[in-house]
């Protein structure tokens, strides 16, 4: 979107509504009922440079209007539709009801609702907030290329055993030792491309997106725990990473490429000593210092080499 | 702890150290390992008035050693405890081997580390961050006085029916209209007092803390919801919190009291109308506005009454 | 407000309206605007318990209401007011207007919006952000009792030397070692109680809170800094805190009681070494490591006592 | 970074260490003192794919060392340097002494220390914390490419008037009345690019871009207001940034882009009513709900163009 403006200068510009809050609630004849709660961002690739040039908002869609827009869109989802089929639904829109919008893109969180359970039974209309949040971005042109990601934010896992780090790079400036035996804990972000480039190649499967998230998020906790009695050595973050990511591709076929950030929470082991008393807690795998500050920070994306035709 | 200093001056005083973070892991024989995490508050009472008024610190513990005194504890609980037995022991501590301190206040949050589960089986040493937190609040005097506090911080509830809010007072400054139904949403803060009046008198069963926990949250969320198919009718906040807190009391005779706090998140109804089009979006129970600010404020205090001999 | 209800229970509740914002523009003739931004709480102690006992809600004042009735006061505001004035503006207005109300507590957090300088001189309706925060606390009676707080949120305050820690006590815990020369940093959290117990005890001089805020924020600093070429030695920040406290009572006979928080915000010396290099980095007060994770926690309360007739 | 690996597949990685906090003091023989607070992120793009795909660290710098290094640099730093020279210092660093790494990218928060004034006279030894915060970030690559990008965040801005909304697209969505009088608000962030495209060509002035990042703060902060009196009329986001971003442009030659966010932070006009009161209360620019969700979002960036040779 960069244009050249008088004066020899460039320009790319944007403008949206951010955190755009939404509920929307289905009701089955039978009782049940379905519930997702969305923090909405819409950003628009529009025409209306003239606005920012000689004071013209004639082309500027007002973000009151963005806004408002997004209630009409959930209104008119009659019956229960994914986070990204809801994307998908704004960008189309604004890309078609507006000559100006030539891109638009919608990022939305979804809140972790969950269905609970009343003595071993899921209840008809009760819901209570989960952890981890699924996330997407949806990219539509007026060409109608598009592009859906889906993540999650906030997935927090950790394992008291089976990691490790030995064998890096030891200068002057090394002070941590090696280890086969340490905590590792992380808390992942993650978002993956799917391979759908138009809205006519989008499954058509009813809530399609939301069995993928789950299953890639299952894909992701197996490969970090590994089996249930023995679970699985870790000889780096960065190894880890790497085969989460190449799970989430090798099982999902219409996934092409995966974006992972796992900062390493640190716990450090706790060992105190004073002159009078050496060992006031020595350490024995037993005892740790957790900290958010400083982090470790490893982030990596695996991309299927797109075949050239 | 209010004394009265020269100058005609009252003075009353506390010193601790805040946000002490602790993991704790512990590892059995078969290989699996339980694990806590703790953000620890330590306050002590104590007779160290000089170092206010005089520059005298000889009465004061370091904060610092306050600190180093939550890893010696840790460690040396060789079982697995929960964070009420730890808070306990915490102040125990600092209450008998300082002679200065009168009394310990012991503040601790548990994160919410959940054992995962791999193809259905518990995994022996993987863990998911959850998301409602265990709390607890310890005070303990020098002459073995003992208030044991636990709670709950950040349950998220809703259910999307069985709501609603009549008859309220009307006057010149009231908009909101009557309804019986709405949703109804909250983010539960509670504490509850148990009866341990001494260290002697607690219960000797090993995580009964933790099993009590589970029990009062369950009661909680039972009577918040009522049952699976057909919910429970809830005509205010105030009401629904009032049954809350009476099943604790009624389900366990060992609390003698409890406070909750139950904001209501407001999920506003969405109507959307300009001179032009007065039914952009018209309200049918469906599209909802939720925010966070403003939001009610509704909270209570249930105690039984002691009887006295 | 505790009564006892059936079921040998004592019961106490409060409700209200938290975070409601508002904003307050005054514009004077000459073209400058005066503007204020807040956000206020308001709890109510009342009769309404029917409404927890009995689903009857005819005894309660709906927090929608409690909203409408706090912007209907700020438009009242014709002429410029503290946010204290406003406090007890609004709790005032609930204890009358309502038999129902017996205390009305209103806290208000007011934004720092500072007027600019645009080339030297004072911008007429131009405002940004500052830092610290004044806050107030009013709690007002149906029988006309009055007590009114201020206070001050987030004032970060920190010296690079004139700091130490001495003689405190050693003990098999004690690691921190004694030093002289130290940087203490803190982030302040101040409320004070004037001695107005009446509406018509309160002084009648226009922004008198105002001008009372910018006098007590300027005794702190002064008194944590000392004379700008010296300073002054703080041997702990319990003597630190303790000077503070004592300077706003001496300096304002309004105030009967001020309560300070100030946490130690710890800037630990750097050292590094590792086996190879005993002197990867040897501190030389120099270069700190800052942490808000532990923190030293240091509060007291400083009261004139009061004289019985 | 991307390259192809075994299986067809795309691989991107970096990693490094994220809020490393370093203090740093400078204490003149006159007894002044300097000081600064950083937070530190380190991202490096290295070669050490092995260790992602066959469990080799032997190309991994550990992220502690990388955290040591950001503590050895500052002690090296005996006279004060300006945020971005201690970020270029760093990047030097790690694509000079590790062969691995062929790209460091460093972000740098700095606190907002300022010297306080006591009796009108600045302070040799004492701070108090601002508000908006200096940011940077430098990317340089083993070849002696310099990137040098400088910032601003959370510069909130507000005005009473001269800022209106008129004459945007009117469709069935639209709502927003059109108004020449309003409220504007924003939190600023910018990030502004310098033309210094080696370590060569960096001006040798001392605490060069500390001046700079003033000057630069102030040419925002101008325009956005207009003169103390008149002010200068807004008649969007849009042109208001747009202005800004070319203000700088054109007054620091050594600047080739800027990139601006603005928000527009909504304060609603407020107007109440019910049926039976139609004026509860009735907007005369007086009375404003300020609400950060949700907001509009406005950003562009303003480049020069490059004269290719």
């Amino acid at each position: 979107m960069a244009e050249t403006i008088n004066g020899g200068l460039k320009f790319e510009q944007r403008h949206g509504k951010s955190r755009v809050r939404v509920g929307r609630v289905w009701k089955l004849p039978n009782g049940s009922h379905f519930f997702a709660e969305w923090k909405v961002n819409v950003s628009l690739l529009s025409d209306c440079v003239a606005s920012y040039l000689h004071q013209d908002n004639s082309d500027i869609v007002a973000t009151d209007t963005i806004k408002n827009t997004v209630y009409v869109k959930a209104k008119e989802c009659s019956e229960q539709v994914t986070v990204e089929d809801f994307a998908i639904k704004l960008a189309q829109h604004f890309t078609s009801f507006y000559q100006q919008v030539t891109t638009a893109i919608v990022n939305i969180v979804e809140k972790p609702w969950e269905r609970v359970s009343v003595n071993g039974q899921p209840h008809k209309h009760g819901f209570k907030l989960g952890s981890e949040k699924h996330t997407t971005e949806v990219i539509f042109s007026k060409l109608g290329t598009l592009q859906v990601n889906s993540g999650i934010e906030g997935l927090a896992l950790l394992k008291t055993t089976q990691s490790g780090f030995e064998g890096f790079i030891r200068d002057k400036y090394t002070i941590l030792p090696e280890t086969r035996e340490r905590m590792l804990a992380t808390e992942v972000t993650i978002s993956w491309k799917y391979n759908y480039n138009s809205v006519s190649s989008l499954p058509v499967k009813p809530l399609y997106f939301s069995e993928r998230y789950m299953d890639v998020k299952k894909a992701l906790v197996d490969t970090f725990f590994g089996s249930p009695n023995e679970g699985v050595y870790s000889p780096s973050v960065q190894r880890t990473l790497y085969l989460m990511g190449k799970a989430v591709l090798g099982r999902f076929p219409d996934i092409s490429s995966v974006h992972l950030k796992m900062p390493n929470i640190h716990f450090l082991p706790v060992n105190l000593s004073s002159k009078d008393n050496p060992e006031i807690v020595k350490f024995a795998d037993d005892v740790y210092l957790p900290t958010d500050e400083p982090h470790g920070s490893i982030e990596a994306r695996l991309s299927r080499v797109q075949s050239k035709m």
